[in-house]
């Protein structure tokens, strides 16, 4: 039983399966989160199928749980089944827009949190990738969502097979603002981040990257300007295509 | 110590004040959500002050929480800090989009939901007002949130002073699907639905409404499409000013 102070993301898992009742109890339960007026705007995919881990594997850009996990767990918004409703009681359904989207994709997350948890304290381990959005088109595909509905997050999950160290975190006080947001001096941001610029595995990207600096190796290598640009492109255009009615 | 399972959500606060160190602890508990690419793209503004909770009270709809509950807690998407960080170390930060933002409302979101079960855990009751991004101009003014930064969900947190029914929830397999969504037929969403429909607390709403149904009672009153189109064009203006670069 892992509790969220000592949760660590697990990406190698053992060969024991996750059984079906345990799965269903762990996503019943997390469906306490709390939900926009109780619509409960999300719903759940469950790949367990060694071909379909293979097609979604590169979507997920290879990561390797995509194929090793017992269970993969991608995480919807959904204001498709409440629009299905809508439509069949004469009810004018107007969820197709950015506002909407947003409710469901806050619901869904609060939703996939919930399961994180709880799993981690049923003794599983999981791993969030946040790279769901990236290639939310061929998700949609790979699993036939239908429209008003789109993947926000994706879980592996199984029993764990490594026991790595929690990662670093940040002070609380670099991200807590009492009654307004305290904006910072120069010295406070080269404070907060001075001890993961310290840390032996940060200088060691910094090397093999060639860069100047840590910050260098996120902004031109992890997560760049140009990609970020030409993602958030066809993510609109996901959005548009299968949420927003043009 | 409330479990997940045995969550509601708790609207009304005793007098008992939430010292600073358990809220810090919570927090400082909180960060060991996941995160993209561990950059915590979070921050979290607390509101103690009686007049800022004023402040805040019409942009939340004038929802009693708000004034009423010992602590308002604002949690913000953020891609400053780390972009200030950048900016210092003559890296080029590329998060004034879409997917960044994206990012970092994902980030924000799942440190919520933690600081949620934690507190609850701890015995502290919270409500969480997904209608932060609703007037998301008017809380960034009231923060003095900087660029970068959006509020995307707003908790009122103090000790309990209810005890409420939990909320009716959808059976699993309304939201479960096994390797692709399962399209439903008529007869499903029926199905779905029914209990929801029958519930003498809905019968009652649609009663003093007017509606034929429940679902009109969503459309025509709480979630209406005219409300939804226009708060969609006001949020997509607050992010393009304060988030996204032109």
């Amino acid at each position: 039983m892992t509790k969220i102070q000592n949760r660590r993301t697990i990406r190698k898992y053992t060969s024991q399966d996750v059984s079906e009742s345990l799965l269903r109890q762990l996503l019943t339960d997390s469906m306490r989160a709390a939900t926009m007026g109780n619509m409960q705007l999300y719903s759940v995919v469950v790949t367990r199928d060694a071909e379909k881990k293979r097609e979604l594997s590169p979507l997920h850009f290879g990561q390797p749980m995509v194929e090793s996990a017992p269970v993969v767990l991608t995480f919807c918004a959904d204001f498709y089944r409440f629009t299905r409703w809508c439509e069949q009681r004469n009810a004018l359904a107007g969820y197709d827009n950015f506002l909407s989207f947003m409710n469901a994709a806050t619901d869904a997350l609060l939703f996939t949190q919930n399961f994180c948890t709880l799993a981690e304290e049923a003794g599983l381990g999981t791993c969030f990738l946040g790279t769901t959005i990236y290639n939310a088109d061929g998700i949609i595909n790979a699993l036939k969502l239908p429209r008003l509905t789109f993947p926000v997050a994706t879980i592996t999950l199984g029993y764990p097979d490594e026991n790595p160290a929690q990662p670093d975190r940040l002070s609380l006080d670099a991200v807590l603002h009492n009654e307004v947001y305290c904006d910072y001096t120069n010295e406070d941001i080269d404070k907060i981040y001075e001890y993961k610029e310290q840390l032996d595995e940060n200088k060691h990207f910094v090397e093999i990257n060639g860069k100047e600096n840590l910050a260098q190796v996120f902004t031109d290598c992890r997560y760049t300007k140009k990609d970020n640009e030409a993602i958030s492109k066809s993510l609109a255009e996901a959005l548009k295509k299968y949420w927003f009615k043009e």
